[in-house]
């Protein structure tokens, strides 16, 4: 077993600190290592298919690979829903399945299916360990698998890679034996940073200042200053607007002086393209598209880009797969996309050299002083924003930054004047606005994840995560639950409805406390997401087969899971109870929403009448 | 969206009438169209996990074929375990995954996975539906591919299939629109059954009767009282031991006569072979195995067979791959198991004419009136059965037959005088005792199954089901409340663990009742196995790494999920609940027996160290 006593140090040697075990008896020897390896921190988990949630939680906020352990059978079958989540999501999982020896499978033997390459398209790539390490070559073999594994896991764009590990017994080291872990190969992988050839560069830029109407478009990204620092200053020295649904996590501070605050990026689509008419979204149209980062949440965002479609569309991405989500795509930029605005800054820079502040944040790199890039002045809601004159460049700039304040100032009415009756939304509305300072926000899917990117947040020192690789409903909780595990000094909130929660409630069923977890729960005892689609709620099967009402309310779940629980069902009640549930003291705790399906898809109805009224 | 529609008739015109559903937008043209057939009854449970071993749970009771529809993502990737499942256990599902349109895979959007063959090696194929059915060829398509995976799920060995249905919108009809199912391509698919040839069939009866130590071992099966019937006559007529675990079913009544009764299978393998010394296991011994049907629970009979490994080993199957379960696997016999001990039954006829009775059961079929056959007096505890003189083919037979009821004694007066102290096997005991009659058994991995199959069944009317495709804990549960929807007349009861429970708490979590389900849950917080095993008790990492100490009662879930709980932690408090929890009336019920790990650890540990006494 020596050979895979050393799978633990070789993580170990790789910086790999977290394992999440769900136990068994063939993956006994791997338990054993972790559990007594010096520098590695093993959880246990009984429900594989949350425990390795939990695991891409942990890895999703540390940033780190993280590693899985569990037996063999249908164990490793329940980590696919956050495989896929992973692969999608780009998060480094590696994921150590014990197996039987390959002459045992299909022998009918217990806990035994066919383990090789379990996740196919959905993990980067699956290495089978040797079943006997006696010859050297297959100990070196067996040494250098998981170093190509854990490389393979943490390589733009990282994902998931499985190691399987046929494991004869006797699986447990005798009572009272020490355990070693010898001296084991490393072989450290370090990635370069691609930048453009000077001329390719230039070539681009020359094109940016040439095209009028260019517009930034980021997906989903985790909090990255560098990243932020440049895209600002990009934003303001060639005039463009940069929209990014919540889960871009565009709203995080860098600081920034007057002409950053002009570029601020814009986030509020979901709710100015909702209804915006026909002139308003020709005036907003780009010539040129460029996105990076992964998946959108917002539709009206998509689908105002697949008809208004930019002729040009550049996506900038160092390597793997890209989408061409608007349909239009035209070019693909082999960078990581802190280094293209950064070039492209530079290059701006040496043309407008006069327009580099002396001082601030982005000194050194780039700003404007242009007046058509300072903040616009307030719009008083109803103000038909598409009248503005929408000939010149600064105009289209112009229409993006005002269709957002726009926005937000109906938004605001909308939410305090008159005060809304209570439901889910409002209730939302309210519980956003009072969340601590430097919360990890994690964002169900799937109303919590919408609610949040139609009115965004203000207070800018959050950071947000979502499973929207898959945007399935199935590890939510998990992933949070990972999150505070991983990051025990940081309030981790997790917004979600009660199809999710109740779908996932293992999350929460191990041995490990999780004081800085607060849990929102909006209940309205349905997947209430389909009373507030077209499609479904006009259809006799909508309450049995689409909505599926459930009863449950979170009082037991807490209970089991030592949970403080606030319900709550009026806005005193709520408005009572947030302070004492987000307040660091007193450890995890529920807070349970209870509103009406049917309530909720009038007032969401409201809303949508209420936006598309106003333009008019 | 008619072609889609048409699938639900295809399914109701090849006789599927149970559909379980998990909601979703993606597969709302499959919602419909199921929940508006007159002849298909839909359930939505929301989990697909729990919902897929529900699907499970319906085909293995009503063996007949299940659908299962979700929509896209990850959900059907909850279903992973499911299908393992019942890919090794062999029940026919057809799992109708809604997706995204080809060209829309990949391109970021929400719930979009890589759909296509998702199940890999543990389907038995995967179809992919036409995007488009507006080609009549594509139409043709969509109608036969629905036909060949429903064929291909029921064939021997039946099994799992995938059909991937690309959906483009609009997903839902208009308002009160009607929904009309077309005529439909049906292909119906009648299996032959395979015959030997009458040469070859003499020629394995030949072989049979010269070999004089011939041993059957039934690996799982559902019960079959046709396959019983000949394997009665079968073992009457050539002397021939029957071994099953209680999986088998060979403990169900099918009438008989006293010669049949003589050639009764046996069942306490477990017990007899655990401590039998090397004397008695050579008088044991095999010349002949021959066998039939799935897994095997019995480590002990499977370790006595490797090692006193029999010449020829005989598998009966009639298709599909095969085991080499004991490594001695010498020819397989491509025939459904009950044809095989016909056709040996009756060669054996024509050569013994004057054996066959005139009426009873075996009447026409075959039997023995052979004096060594005659069942063998009881043997005293204690008694050393393997001085019974060895050297010829009756005593072998006898052999068999004395252990078992060695075993069958020992059992009873360990359970019984003196009576033992309450813990987790004693309190299973007494819970099998009373199961009511003609209950479906279904016995959760990981302890409920072994127990059961140390003690064996009194009851002969109860028939036992049980996940050993692959052993999982991941769905036991819930494999039960689909055989409590599927057979509401028939008592269905769950012997399982608190691991396997709480994994699976999710099979409760929808809106059907179930009056007739019983769950009786033996709550040692932990996974106990771990301490009943040598290897992992004697690690420091026992209670954190492996047991998994947790500390969930059932009774908020009882609450949440309106079942009649009863906590029992005594024999007075089990004795009491138990004809209140049995009884037809008052609904679903729950009861929660709290036995602790150490002291079921030491109880075990004495029944193992009686069990071998015995023998000295």
């Amino acid at each position: 077993m020596q050979a895979v006593y050393n799978i633990a140090e070789i993580c170990a040697r790789h910086g790999i600190t977290d394992v999440v075990l769900s136990p068994g008896s063939r993956c006994a020897p791997l338990t054993i290592a972790f559990a007594r390896h010096p520098e590695i921190q093993v959880r246990t988990v009984p429900d594989e298919r949350a425990a390795a949630f939990i695991g891409l939680g942990m890895a999703q906020s540390q940033r780190r690979t993280v590693a899985l352990v569990c037996t063999s059978g249908t164990a490793g079958l329940n980590y696919a829903p956050a495989v896929a989540e992973a692969y999608f999501q780009q998060i480094p999982l590696v994921i150590f399945t014990a197996d039987r020896p390959p002459e045992w499978i299909d022998q009918l033997d217990g806990q035994t299916i066919r383990q090789t390459d379990l996740f196919g398209r959905h993990a980067k790539g699956s290495f089978t360990f040797p079943a006997d390490t006696s010859h050297p070559d297959a100990k070196w073999h067996s040494e250098r698998l998981v170093n190509e594994a854990i490389n393979l896991a943490e390589q733009f764009p990282a994902g998931p890679v499985q190691v399987n590990i046929p494991l004869r017994e006797p699986f447990y080291p005798k009572a009272g034996e020490e355990l070693r872990f010898e001296e084991v190969k490393i072989v450290h992988e370090q990635a370069g940073t691609p930048t453009l050839p000077p001329g390719e560069a230039a070539s681009l830029a020359h094109k940016l200042r040439k095209t009028r109407r260019v517009l930034v478009v980021a997906g989903q990204h985790g909090f990255d200053k560098g990243l932020l620092l440049n895209l600002h200053g990009f934003a303001a020295a060639y005039q463009v607007p940069v929209v990014g649904d919540v889960i871009a996590n565009l709203h995080q501070p860098v600081g920034g002086n007057a002409e950053a605050a002009a570029a601020a990026p814009l986030g509020h689509q979901d709710v100015f393209l909702a209804g915006a008419n026909a002139v308003l979204k020709a005036d907003l149209r780009p010539e040129l598209l460029i996105t990076f980062g992964q998946s959108l949440i917002s539709k009206a965002l998509k689908l105002y880009l697949r008809e208004f479609a930019p002729r040009q569309h550049w996506h900038v991405q160092a390597a793997g797969p890209v989408a061409d989500t608007f349909k239009s795509l035209t070019r693909i930029i082999r960078l990581e996309p802190a280094t293209f605005f950064k070039q492209m800054l530079l290059l701006d820079k040496q043309q407008v050299a006069h327009l580099i502040p002396a001082e601030g944040p982005l000194a050194g790199l780039a700003a404007v002083s242009d007046a058509t890039r300072v903040a616009p002045a307030p719009i008083p809601l109803g103000w038909p924003i598409h009248t503005v004159e929408s000939t010149s460049e600064a105009a289209y700039v112009s229409h993006w930054h005002r269709a957002e304040q726009w926005a937000s100032g109906l938004l605001a009415d909308f939410f305090t004047v008159p005060p809304q009756a209570f439901n889910e939304f409002t209730a939302f509305y309210s519980t956003l606005k009072t969340l601590p300072d430097h919360t990890a926000l994690h964002l169900a899917n799937s109303m919590a994840v919408r609610y949040a990117n139609i009115l965004g947040l203000t207070n800018r020192t959050i950071e947000v995560f979502a499973n929207r690789g898959t945007s399935g409903i199935d590890g939510c909780t998990s992933t949070a639950v990972g999150a505070a595990l991983a990051q025990p000094d940081r309030p981790v909130v997790l917004l979600t409805g009660d199809v999710a929660f109740f779908y996932d409630r293992n999350a929460l069923w191990h041995n490990y406390p999780l004081p800085n977890l607060r849990i929102a729960l909006f209940n309205n005892h349905a997947g209430g997401i389909f009373r507030l689609i077209d499609g479904p709620r006009q259809q006799p099967e909508l309450e049995e087969f689409f909505e599926t009402h459930q009863p449950l309310t979170a009082e037991n779940t807490a209970r089991d899971f030592n949970l403080r629980y606030f319900p709550v069902s009026t806005f005193a009640e709520l408005e009572s109870a947030l302070p004492v549930f987000f307040a660091p003291e007193g450890g995890a705790a529920l807070l349970e929403i209870t509103t009406d399906s049917a309530t909720n898809a009038a007032f969401f109805e409201h809303y949508r009448t209420s936006v598309k009224t106003a333009f008019l």
